[in-house]
Protein backbone atom coordinates (compact mmCIF):
# COMPACT_ATOMS: atom_id res chain seq x y z
CA UNK A 1 0.00 0.00 0.00
CA UNK A 2 1.69 2.90 -0.83
CA UNK A 3 0.57 6.20 0.06
CA UNK A 4 0.23 10.12 -1.03
CA UNK A 5 2.02 11.93 1.49
CA UNK A 6 1.36 14.86 -0.54
CA UNK A 7 -1.02 15.71 2.45
CA UNK A 8 -2.15 19.37 4.11
CA UNK A 9 -1.23 18.82 7.76
CA UNK A 10 -4.61 19.14 8.96
CA UNK A 11 -5.83 15.90 7.55
CA UNK A 12 -7.46 14.07 10.41
CA UNK A 13 -5.04 10.92 9.44
CA UNK A 14 -2.05 13.19 8.60
CA UNK A 15 0.34 11.85 11.30
CA UNK A 16 -0.45 8.23 10.53
CA UNK A 17 -0.56 8.45 7.06
CA UNK A 18 3.05 10.23 7.10
CA UNK A 19 4.28 7.46 9.65
CA UNK A 20 2.91 4.88 7.72
CA UNK A 21 4.77 6.54 4.61
CA UNK A 22 7.81 6.67 6.32
CA UNK A 23 7.81 3.52 7.85
CA UNK A 24 7.41 1.86 4.45
CA UNK A 25 10.49 3.93 2.66
CA UNK A 26 12.49 2.34 5.96
CA UNK A 27 11.57 -0.37 5.00
CA UNK A 28 13.09 0.21 1.32
CA UNK A 29 15.94 1.52 2.32
CA UNK A 30 16.74 -1.36 4.73
CA UNK A 31 16.50 0.34 7.55
CA UNK A 32 13.62 -1.01 9.61
CA UNK A 33 13.58 -4.64 10.41
CA UNK A 34 10.47 -6.94 10.51
CA UNK A 35 10.90 -6.99 14.39
CA UNK A 36 10.55 -3.13 14.04
CA UNK A 37 7.20 -3.53 12.02
CA UNK A 38 5.99 -5.37 14.50
CA UNK A 39 7.42 -2.97 17.32
CA UNK A 40 5.11 -0.08 14.88
CA UNK A 41 1.93 -1.95 15.30
CA UNK A 42 2.06 -2.13 18.98
CA UNK A 43 3.59 1.80 19.45
CA UNK A 44 0.29 2.64 17.29
CA UNK A 45 -2.26 0.14 19.81
CA UNK A 46 -0.63 2.59 22.38
CA UNK A 47 -0.40 5.64 21.29
CA UNK A 48 -4.29 5.04 20.14
CA UNK A 49 -4.84 4.48 23.38
CA UNK A 50 -3.17 7.69 24.55
CA UNK A 51 -5.26 9.76 22.05
CA UNK A 52 -2.91 10.36 19.51
CA UNK A 53 -1.65 13.16 21.06
CA UNK A 54 0.83 14.62 23.70
CA UNK A 55 -0.55 14.93 27.37
CA UNK A 56 0.06 16.81 29.55
CA UNK A 57 3.03 14.80 31.36
CA UNK A 58 4.55 13.98 28.19
CA UNK A 59 5.25 17.67 27.42
CA UNK A 60 7.04 17.73 30.89
CA UNK A 61 8.81 14.94 30.32
CA UNK A 62 9.93 16.65 26.67
CA UNK A 63 10.78 20.13 28.44
CA UNK A 64 13.01 17.88 31.05
CA UNK A 65 14.30 16.17 28.33
CA UNK A 66 15.71 18.98 26.64
CA UNK A 67 17.10 20.43 29.61
CA UNK A 68 19.31 17.31 30.31
CA UNK A 69 20.40 17.28 26.73
CA UNK A 70 21.56 20.82 26.85
CA UNK A 71 23.29 20.59 30.25
CA UNK A 72 24.85 17.39 29.67
CA UNK A 73 28.68 17.42 29.77
CA UNK A 74 28.29 14.72 26.43
CA UNK A 75 24.71 14.13 25.63
CA UNK A 76 24.54 11.21 22.73
CA UNK A 77 20.57 10.32 20.65
CA UNK A 78 20.69 6.74 20.27
CA UNK A 79 19.29 5.75 17.17
CA UNK A 80 17.33 2.60 15.74
CA UNK A 81 16.52 1.68 12.65
CA UNK A 82 12.27 3.20 13.33
CA UNK A 83 13.67 6.22 14.86
CA UNK A 84 15.44 6.69 11.85
CA UNK A 85 12.81 5.80 9.81
CA UNK A 86 10.05 7.77 11.18
CA UNK A 87 12.20 10.74 12.60
CA UNK A 88 15.41 11.53 10.36
CA UNK A 89 15.48 15.14 10.10
CA UNK A 90 14.01 15.66 13.01
CA UNK A 91 16.83 13.44 14.64
CA UNK A 92 19.12 15.78 12.93
CA UNK A 93 17.70 18.71 14.25
CA UNK A 94 17.42 17.80 18.01
CA UNK A 95 21.41 17.04 17.93
CA UNK A 96 22.09 20.29 16.63
CA UNK A 97 20.18 22.38 18.63
CA UNK A 98 21.37 20.86 22.03
CA UNK A 99 24.72 19.82 20.70
CA UNK A 100 24.78 15.91 21.15
CA UNK A 101 26.03 13.04 19.15
CA UNK A 102 24.18 11.15 17.03
CA UNK A 103 24.79 7.28 17.27
CA UNK A 104 23.29 4.60 15.55
CA UNK A 105 22.69 1.55 17.64
CA UNK A 106 20.64 -1.44 16.92
CA UNK A 107 19.13 -4.33 19.01
CA UNK A 108 19.59 -6.83 15.84
CA UNK A 109 23.41 -5.50 14.74
CA UNK A 110 24.27 -5.84 11.31
CA UNK A 111 26.76 -4.15 9.64
CA UNK A 112 23.97 -3.21 6.44
CA UNK A 113 21.81 -2.01 8.47
CA UNK A 114 24.13 0.17 10.51
CA UNK A 115 25.53 1.82 7.29
CA UNK A 116 22.34 1.72 5.76
CA UNK A 117 20.97 4.14 8.83
CA UNK A 118 23.85 6.38 9.14
CA UNK A 119 23.42 7.22 5.14
CA UNK A 120 20.10 8.45 5.72
CA UNK A 121 20.89 10.10 8.63
CA UNK A 122 23.56 11.98 6.08
CA UNK A 123 21.03 12.99 3.93
CA UNK A 124 19.19 14.46 6.41
CA UNK A 125 22.02 16.60 6.55
CA UNK A 126 23.99 14.75 10.02
CA UNK A 127 27.65 15.55 9.67
CA UNK A 128 28.89 13.60 12.35
CA UNK A 129 27.49 9.80 12.74
CA UNK A 130 28.95 7.39 15.52
CA UNK A 131 28.03 3.68 16.01
CA UNK A 132 30.28 2.57 13.56
CA UNK A 133 33.61 1.91 15.39
CA UNK A 134 31.72 0.19 18.05
CA UNK A 135 35.02 -0.14 20.35
CA UNK A 136 33.11 0.02 23.65
CA UNK A 137 30.78 -2.60 25.61
CA UNK A 138 28.18 -2.10 28.04
CA UNK A 139 28.48 -4.73 30.86
CA UNK A 140 25.77 -7.16 31.41
CA UNK A 141 24.64 -7.42 28.07
CA UNK A 142 25.89 -10.57 25.45
CA UNK A 143 28.43 -9.98 22.75
CA UNK A 144 26.14 -8.19 20.18
CA UNK A 145 24.15 -6.50 22.19
CA UNK A 146 26.54 -4.91 24.06
CA UNK A 147 28.65 -2.69 21.35
CA UNK A 148 28.72 0.85 21.27
CA UNK A 149 31.23 3.45 20.73
CA UNK A 150 33.74 4.08 23.37
CA UNK A 151 33.68 8.14 22.53
CA UNK A 152 29.75 7.87 21.76
CA UNK A 153 27.44 6.15 24.32
CA UNK A 154 30.39 4.54 25.96
CA UNK A 155 31.39 7.96 27.27
CA UNK A 156 28.00 9.77 27.08
CA UNK A 157 26.80 11.20 30.90
CA UNK A 158 23.31 11.81 29.10
CA UNK A 159 21.74 9.31 26.39
CA UNK A 160 18.12 9.48 24.90
CA UNK A 161 16.93 6.30 23.98
CA UNK A 162 13.74 6.30 21.47
CA UNK A 163 11.62 2.89 21.62
CA UNK A 164 14.61 0.69 23.50
CA UNK A 165 14.94 -2.94 24.83
CA UNK A 166 14.28 -3.37 28.21
CA UNK A 167 17.57 -4.97 28.44
CA UNK A 168 19.61 -2.22 27.15
CA UNK A 169 17.13 0.24 28.82
CA UNK A 170 18.61 -1.38 31.99
CA UNK A 171 22.04 -2.20 31.28
CA UNK A 172 22.47 1.49 30.64
CA UNK A 173 20.84 2.79 33.70
CA UNK A 174 23.23 0.82 35.69
CA UNK A 175 26.01 2.55 34.01
CA UNK A 176 25.09 5.25 35.98
CA UNK A 177 23.90 7.32 32.67
CA UNK A 178 20.78 9.44 32.79
CA UNK A 179 18.80 8.08 30.44
CA UNK A 180 15.74 9.64 28.13
CA UNK A 181 13.63 6.81 27.22
CA UNK A 182 10.85 7.62 24.69
CA UNK A 183 8.37 4.60 24.98
CA UNK A 184 4.72 3.90 24.36
CA UNK A 185 3.84 1.60 26.99
CA UNK A 186 4.17 3.41 30.77
CA UNK A 187 5.22 0.21 32.48
CA UNK A 188 7.42 -1.39 29.91
CA UNK A 189 10.71 -1.83 31.20
CA UNK A 190 12.51 0.99 29.14
CA UNK A 191 10.22 3.66 30.32
CA UNK A 192 10.90 2.63 34.22
CA UNK A 193 14.34 2.34 34.30
CA UNK A 194 14.39 6.13 32.74
CA UNK A 195 15.19 8.96 34.54
CA UNK A 196 13.09 10.89 32.21
CA UNK A 197 10.49 8.32 30.70
CA UNK A 198 8.29 10.16 27.55
CA UNK A 199 5.16 8.10 26.88
CA UNK A 200 4.75 9.60 23.12
CA UNK A 201 4.54 9.20 19.81
CA UNK A 202 8.73 9.81 18.61
CA UNK A 203 6.84 11.50 15.55
CA UNK A 204 5.23 14.04 17.97
CA UNK A 205 8.15 14.05 20.87
CA UNK A 206 11.10 14.78 19.05
CA UNK A 207 10.19 17.88 17.30
CA UNK A 208 8.64 19.08 20.63
CA UNK A 209 11.76 18.49 22.72
CA UNK A 210 13.82 20.15 19.73
CA UNK A 211 11.34 23.75 20.23
CA UNK A 212 11.44 23.46 24.21
CA UNK A 213 15.54 23.29 23.73
CA UNK A 214 15.31 26.04 21.69
CA UNK A 215 13.79 27.73 24.61
CA UNK A 216 15.87 26.80 27.20
CA UNK A 217 19.26 27.24 25.30
CA UNK A 218 21.67 30.07 26.95
CA UNK A 219 18.99 29.37 30.18
CA UNK A 220 20.51 27.22 33.06
CA UNK A 221 18.16 28.37 36.01
CA UNK A 222 15.02 27.22 33.70
CA UNK A 223 16.96 24.38 32.46
CA UNK A 224 17.77 23.31 36.19
CA UNK A 225 14.21 24.29 36.60
CA UNK A 226 13.01 21.77 34.16
CA UNK A 227 14.93 19.30 35.56
CA UNK A 228 14.07 19.47 39.06
CA UNK A 229 10.19 19.70 38.64
CA UNK A 230 9.70 16.46 36.92
CA UNK A 231 9.02 13.62 38.54
CA UNK A 232 8.86 10.48 36.31
CA UNK A 233 6.95 8.44 38.79
CA UNK A 234 3.69 10.66 38.80
CA UNK A 235 4.22 11.14 34.78
CA UNK A 236 4.36 7.76 34.32
CA UNK A 237 1.36 7.09 36.56
CA UNK A 238 -0.72 9.97 34.89
CA UNK A 239 0.23 8.36 31.24
CA UNK A 240 -0.95 4.69 32.08
CA UNK A 241 -4.62 6.65 33.78
CA UNK A 242 -4.95 8.37 30.48
CA UNK A 243 -4.00 5.21 28.62
CA UNK A 244 -7.00 3.59 30.90
CA UNK A 245 -9.76 6.17 30.44
CA UNK A 246 -8.61 6.58 27.01
CA UNK A 247 -11.23 6.10 23.88
CA UNK A 248 -11.49 2.56 22.58
CA UNK A 249 -14.08 3.67 19.79
CA UNK B 1 15.69 -12.79 14.70
CA UNK B 2 15.35 -16.62 14.54
CA UNK B 3 13.55 -18.38 17.13
CA UNK B 4 13.70 -22.03 18.00
CA UNK B 5 10.09 -23.34 18.49
CA UNK B 6 11.16 -26.99 19.92
CA UNK B 7 9.90 -25.97 23.26
CA UNK B 8 8.21 -27.29 25.47
CA UNK B 9 4.11 -26.23 25.84
CA UNK B 10 4.98 -25.37 29.18
CA UNK B 11 7.15 -22.61 28.45
CA UNK B 12 6.15 -19.62 29.72
CA UNK B 13 6.66 -17.37 26.22
CA UNK B 14 5.87 -20.65 24.76
CA UNK B 15 2.82 -19.06 22.51
CA UNK B 16 4.64 -15.63 22.00
CA UNK B 17 7.06 -17.27 20.49
CA UNK B 18 5.49 -19.44 18.26
CA UNK B 19 3.51 -17.05 16.94
CA UNK B 20 7.08 -14.79 16.06
CA UNK B 21 8.16 -18.16 14.30
CA UNK B 22 5.11 -18.31 12.17
CA UNK B 23 4.74 -14.84 10.88
CA UNK B 24 8.52 -14.72 10.52
CA UNK B 25 7.88 -18.06 8.14
CA UNK B 26 4.88 -16.08 6.73
CA UNK B 27 7.22 -13.10 5.78
CA UNK B 28 9.80 -16.12 4.36
CA UNK B 29 6.82 -17.09 2.07
CA UNK B 30 5.78 -13.96 1.02
CA UNK B 31 2.29 -14.68 2.55
CA UNK B 32 2.29 -11.92 5.66
CA UNK B 33 2.50 -8.21 4.28
CA UNK B 34 4.20 -5.66 6.34
CA UNK B 35 0.92 -4.11 6.92
CA UNK B 36 0.65 -7.23 7.87
CA UNK B 37 3.28 -7.08 10.31
CA UNK B 38 2.08 -3.95 11.93
CA UNK B 39 -1.39 -5.06 11.85
CA UNK B 40 0.24 -8.50 14.41
CA UNK B 41 2.05 -5.79 16.41
CA UNK B 42 -1.23 -4.05 17.27
CA UNK B 43 -2.65 -6.93 18.13
CA UNK B 44 0.16 -7.78 20.52
CA UNK B 45 -0.61 -4.98 22.42
CA UNK B 46 -4.26 -5.28 22.76
CA UNK B 47 -3.35 -9.23 23.65
CA UNK B 48 -1.04 -8.14 26.26
CA UNK B 49 -3.34 -5.90 28.30
CA UNK B 50 -5.92 -8.59 27.80
CA UNK B 51 -3.88 -11.07 29.87
CA UNK B 52 -2.57 -13.86 26.88
CA UNK B 53 -5.39 -15.82 27.82
CA UNK B 54 -9.13 -16.87 26.38
CA UNK B 55 -10.95 -14.88 28.87
CA UNK B 56 -14.77 -15.92 29.50
CA UNK B 57 -16.99 -14.19 27.23
CA UNK B 58 -14.31 -14.56 24.55
CA UNK B 59 -14.93 -18.54 25.28
CA UNK B 60 -18.50 -18.13 24.93
CA UNK B 61 -18.06 -16.26 21.66
CA UNK B 62 -15.97 -19.02 20.16
CA UNK B 63 -18.80 -21.58 21.44
CA UNK B 64 -21.51 -19.67 19.36
CA UNK B 65 -19.21 -19.17 16.73
CA UNK B 66 -18.67 -22.66 16.30
CA UNK B 67 -22.65 -23.46 16.31
CA UNK B 68 -23.31 -20.98 13.75
CA UNK B 69 -20.17 -22.59 11.47
CA UNK B 70 -22.51 -25.92 12.29
CA UNK B 71 -26.25 -24.88 11.22
CA UNK B 72 -24.95 -22.75 8.52
CA UNK B 73 -26.35 -23.58 5.17
CA UNK B 74 -23.20 -22.45 3.63
CA UNK B 75 -20.82 -21.59 5.61
CA UNK B 76 -16.99 -19.74 4.63
CA UNK B 77 -14.19 -19.02 6.99
CA UNK B 78 -12.09 -16.27 5.43
CA UNK B 79 -8.42 -16.10 5.18
CA UNK B 80 -6.16 -13.47 4.86
CA UNK B 81 -2.02 -13.34 4.99
CA UNK B 82 -1.72 -13.23 8.90
CA UNK B 83 -4.28 -15.46 9.81
CA UNK B 84 -2.57 -18.11 7.21
CA UNK B 85 0.56 -18.07 8.56
CA UNK B 86 -0.54 -18.13 12.12
CA UNK B 87 -3.18 -20.83 12.58
CA UNK B 88 -2.75 -22.21 8.76
CA UNK B 89 -3.67 -26.12 10.15
CA UNK B 90 -5.72 -25.08 12.66
CA UNK B 91 -7.77 -23.43 10.00
CA UNK B 92 -7.56 -26.72 7.48
CA UNK B 93 -8.97 -28.63 10.69
CA UNK B 94 -11.50 -26.29 11.67
CA UNK B 95 -12.82 -26.26 8.28
CA UNK B 96 -13.33 -29.80 8.50
CA UNK B 97 -14.95 -30.46 11.84
CA UNK B 98 -17.41 -27.71 10.35
CA UNK B 99 -18.07 -28.49 7.01
CA UNK B 100 -17.19 -24.75 6.13
CA UNK B 101 -15.36 -23.69 2.77
CA UNK B 102 -11.92 -21.86 3.11
CA UNK B 103 -11.36 -18.82 1.03
CA UNK B 104 -8.71 -17.02 0.62
CA UNK B 105 -9.40 -12.59 0.83
CA UNK B 106 -6.50 -10.11 1.23
CA UNK B 107 -7.01 -6.82 1.91
CA UNK B 108 -3.99 -6.09 -0.81
CA UNK B 109 -4.90 -8.88 -3.29
CA UNK B 110 -2.12 -9.74 -5.71
CA UNK B 111 -2.33 -12.48 -7.79
CA UNK B 112 1.17 -14.07 -6.11
CA UNK B 113 0.32 -13.87 -2.50
CA UNK B 114 -3.30 -15.41 -3.09
CA UNK B 115 -1.39 -17.81 -4.85
CA UNK B 116 0.95 -18.66 -2.12
CA UNK B 117 -0.99 -18.62 0.82
CA UNK B 118 -3.80 -21.45 -1.17
CA UNK B 119 -0.32 -23.39 -1.76
CA UNK B 120 0.43 -22.86 2.12
CA UNK B 121 -3.00 -23.99 3.14
CA UNK B 122 -2.84 -27.50 0.71
CA UNK B 123 0.86 -28.07 2.46
CA UNK B 124 -1.53 -28.30 5.56
CA UNK B 125 -3.83 -30.58 4.34
CA UNK B 126 -6.65 -28.28 2.58
CA UNK B 127 -8.41 -30.18 -0.22
CA UNK B 128 -10.27 -27.01 -1.50
CA UNK B 129 -9.11 -23.48 -1.30
CA UNK B 130 -11.66 -20.74 -3.27
CA UNK B 131 -11.04 -17.10 -3.80
CA UNK B 132 -8.95 -17.61 -6.82
CA UNK B 133 -12.07 -17.13 -9.09
CA UNK B 134 -12.99 -13.80 -7.87
CA UNK B 135 -16.11 -13.46 -9.66
CA UNK B 136 -18.18 -11.84 -7.04
CA UNK B 137 -18.17 -8.42 -5.61
CA UNK B 138 -18.94 -7.24 -2.38
CA UNK B 139 -21.03 -4.13 -3.09
CA UNK B 140 -20.32 -0.70 -1.82
CA UNK B 141 -16.51 -1.76 -2.18
CA UNK B 142 -13.94 -0.30 -4.32
CA UNK B 143 -12.96 -2.55 -6.70
CA UNK B 144 -9.57 -4.40 -5.62
CA UNK B 145 -11.24 -5.39 -2.36
CA UNK B 146 -15.11 -5.89 -3.34
CA UNK B 147 -13.65 -9.44 -4.98
CA UNK B 148 -14.68 -12.59 -3.97
CA UNK B 149 -15.90 -16.13 -5.02
CA UNK B 150 -19.35 -16.06 -6.25
CA UNK B 151 -19.56 -19.63 -5.21
CA UNK B 152 -17.59 -18.74 -1.90
CA UNK B 153 -18.08 -15.80 0.58
CA UNK B 154 -20.36 -14.32 -2.25
CA UNK B 155 -23.06 -17.06 -1.83
CA UNK B 156 -22.17 -17.67 2.34
CA UNK B 157 -24.64 -16.89 5.14
CA UNK B 158 -22.14 -17.35 7.67
CA UNK B 159 -18.84 -16.17 6.98
CA UNK B 160 -16.22 -16.43 9.91
CA UNK B 161 -13.72 -13.23 9.05
CA UNK B 162 -10.54 -13.53 11.18
CA UNK B 163 -8.87 -9.82 11.29
CA UNK B 164 -10.74 -8.26 9.12
CA UNK B 165 -10.89 -4.81 7.62
CA UNK B 166 -13.32 -2.46 9.12
CA UNK B 167 -14.79 -0.98 5.92
CA UNK B 168 -14.87 -5.00 4.46
CA UNK B 169 -16.68 -6.02 7.90
CA UNK B 170 -19.25 -3.88 7.83
CA UNK B 171 -20.24 -4.22 3.73
CA UNK B 172 -20.44 -7.69 4.60
CA UNK B 173 -22.62 -7.10 7.12
CA UNK B 174 -24.98 -4.75 5.03
CA UNK B 175 -25.41 -8.34 2.66
CA UNK B 176 -27.25 -9.35 5.50
CA UNK B 177 -24.28 -12.35 6.18
CA UNK B 178 -23.92 -13.26 9.77
CA UNK B 179 -19.92 -12.23 10.53
CA UNK B 180 -18.05 -14.03 13.27
CA UNK B 181 -15.40 -11.60 13.55
CA UNK B 182 -11.97 -12.32 15.56
CA UNK B 183 -10.27 -9.01 16.60
CA UNK B 184 -8.07 -8.34 19.91
CA UNK B 185 -9.67 -4.65 19.90
CA UNK B 186 -13.53 -4.84 21.16
CA UNK B 187 -14.18 -1.38 19.90
CA UNK B 188 -12.95 -2.06 16.07
CA UNK B 189 -15.88 -1.63 13.82
CA UNK B 190 -15.33 -5.39 12.71
CA UNK B 191 -15.85 -6.00 16.53
CA UNK B 192 -18.69 -3.67 16.59
CA UNK B 193 -20.49 -4.70 13.56
CA UNK B 194 -20.01 -8.50 14.20
CA UNK B 195 -22.90 -10.91 14.75
CA UNK B 196 -20.04 -12.69 17.09
CA UNK B 197 -17.16 -10.29 18.05
CA UNK B 198 -13.93 -12.76 18.99
CA UNK B 199 -12.04 -10.52 21.26
CA UNK B 200 -9.47 -13.45 21.37
CA UNK B 201 -5.60 -14.36 20.45
CA UNK B 202 -6.34 -16.13 16.75
CA UNK B 203 -4.01 -18.27 17.93
CA UNK B 204 -5.88 -19.58 21.14
CA UNK B 205 -9.28 -18.68 18.88
CA UNK B 206 -9.49 -21.27 16.18
CA UNK B 207 -8.26 -24.46 18.07
CA UNK B 208 -10.54 -23.55 20.47
CA UNK B 209 -14.19 -23.34 17.99
CA UNK B 210 -13.16 -26.20 16.88
CA UNK B 211 -13.16 -27.77 19.84
CA UNK B 212 -16.58 -26.32 20.57
CA UNK B 213 -17.33 -27.37 17.41
CA UNK B 214 -16.76 -30.92 18.24
CA UNK B 215 -19.02 -31.04 21.64
CA UNK B 216 -21.61 -29.38 19.41
CA UNK B 217 -21.31 -31.36 16.47
CA UNK B 218 -24.92 -33.57 15.77
CA UNK B 219 -26.62 -31.79 18.62
CA UNK B 220 -29.15 -28.81 17.05
CA UNK B 221 -30.60 -27.96 20.69
CA UNK B 222 -26.90 -27.12 22.05
CA UNK B 223 -26.02 -25.11 18.64
CA UNK B 224 -29.36 -22.90 18.93
CA UNK B 225 -28.73 -22.46 23.32
CA UNK B 226 -25.26 -21.63 22.29
CA UNK B 227 -26.31 -19.07 19.74
CA UNK B 228 -29.33 -17.91 21.67
CA UNK B 229 -27.19 -17.28 25.22
CA UNK B 230 -24.45 -15.19 23.75
CA UNK B 231 -25.00 -11.44 23.64
CA UNK B 232 -22.12 -9.15 21.33
CA UNK B 233 -22.85 -6.23 23.59
CA UNK B 234 -22.00 -7.81 26.48
CA UNK B 235 -19.32 -9.56 25.63
CA UNK B 236 -17.58 -6.28 23.88
CA UNK B 237 -18.21 -4.59 27.05
CA UNK B 238 -16.54 -7.15 29.45
CA UNK B 239 -13.60 -7.89 26.84
CA UNK B 240 -13.39 -3.54 27.07
CA UNK B 241 -13.50 -3.83 31.00
CA UNK B 242 -10.48 -6.56 31.06
CA UNK B 243 -8.14 -4.49 28.77
CA UNK B 244 -8.54 -1.76 30.89
CA UNK B 245 -8.05 -3.31 33.89
CA UNK B 246 -5.34 -5.22 32.10
CA UNK B 247 -2.02 -5.38 34.14
CA UNK B 248 0.75 -3.26 32.21
CA UNK B 249 3.66 -4.46 33.81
Amino acid sequence: MSEDVDLPESHPRYESLLTRHRIEAGVDRGITSRQGLIAQGRGEAFDYLLGERTIDSADDAERAAAAHLLSAEHAVISVNGNAAALVPGELVELAEVTGADLEVNLFNRTEERIEAIADYLREHGATDVKGLTADGRIPGLDHERAKVDADGIGAADVVLVPLEDGDRAEALGEMGKTELVIDLNPRSRSAEVATVPIVDNIIRAIPNITEHARALRGDPDAQRDAIDTFDADSALTDAERTIREGDLE
